[in-house]
């Protein structure tokens, strides 16, 4: 990766944009950010679609006509070669793990109740108790894997940390109580003492 | 990765555990294959969640105590230094990053939907049509992509087309009409005749 300034596409307030401002910001490297603003539609201009057909953020644009979408693929290709993704072929394919997990176990579920219940404004909306109880069985899943460690993988900070955090640090937003969760607790409170850490905008 | 067997714990008409059936076959590496149903809750016993406390099936096993879970994970891992796995950081990026939306975008509509029409035999649940709408949206963002390109990344078949192949050459069986996805049907057609390319079980 060249040392040119990346641009970031993305929306503030949510925890997969917030992943890679996160990252970016304890990487220390320069980015520039360019608000786009879901509920506003702004991500389905034709503009928008050219850049990412899948009209999500966030968006990394890496040059002219390079970009690359999913937080999570974008943590990956930042991080190599940094100590947030390990070397280790095992500890990589972990990392890779909870990653999958967490896009499609987690944040279905956690950050979507949160969407609805903080952006959308709705706690009578139909999908929310399902939503609630498989968010719940996410959280046992990783009170259970972090009941013995510090962190998720190899004993150390990583983007497998740092993108389990960005909706679970915010998840009494999606109505979910932690205090069941005492590991989890722990561990949200060691991430957010990484250096370099910064909050998700309120 | 060593060269001793490794296990694949999985159900045989699964497309995500035909992924890691699949890729093993075009590396021309032995594995035992160890089947789990489902449909019989054979992932919930306790003995299951000790190995994967998510739950889930494709699970790897690759020596006493070593797990791996998540498909695309598993892919990632037994790709590495393969010809399916590029070593150019922006194409690694860009495998990524269709590898999360295959997770994201496309399986959780397209091959729910399938498990709901095929397995349960539901053609009145109520997610359905929901499903149905974005699984569509993921075929035209599928369709838009191999327009102008015969693989996902790079001009060369990679794991992005064997993960983005397991649940659409069967989307019919979710009720899915590939008819005006004329792209689509040309690249699964390339997709299966790889070199050592096996079927779904049926």
């Amino acid at each position: 990766m060249d040392l040119s300034v990346v641009k970031v596409y993305g929306m503030s307030s949510s925890g997969n944009c917030y992943k890679v401002k996160l990252l970016l910001t304890q990487l220390q490297q320069p980015f520039e950010w360019i608000e786009v603003d879901t509920l506003k539609r702004e991500t389905r201009t034709p503009q928008y679609l050219a850049m990412n057909p899948n009209g999500k953020v966030p968006l990394l644009e890496t040059g002219p006509g390079r970009y690359l979408a999913e937080s999570n693929a974008i943590l990956c290709y930042l991080a190599e070669g940094s100590a947030y993704l390990p070397a280790n072929p095992w500890q990589r394919a972990e990392v890779m793990q909870w990653l999958f997990y967490e896009q499609y176990s987690h944040e279905p579920y956690i950050a979507t109740a949160r969407f609805i219940r903080r952006f959308l404004r709705n706690p009578d909306e139909p999908t929310l108790p399902l939503k609630t109880e498989r968010g719940y069985i996410a959280l046992k899943v990783m009170e259970h894997h972090l009941g013995s460690r510090e962190f998720f993988v190899g004993g150390a900070y990583s983007i497998a940390d740092l993108a389990l955090y960005a909706y679970t640090h915010v998840a009494h937003e999606g109505g979910f109580d932690l205090a069941v969760f005492p590991a989890v607790r722990a561990w949200l409170s060691r991430v957010s003492r990484q250096p370099r850490h910064i909050a998700l905008a309120a």
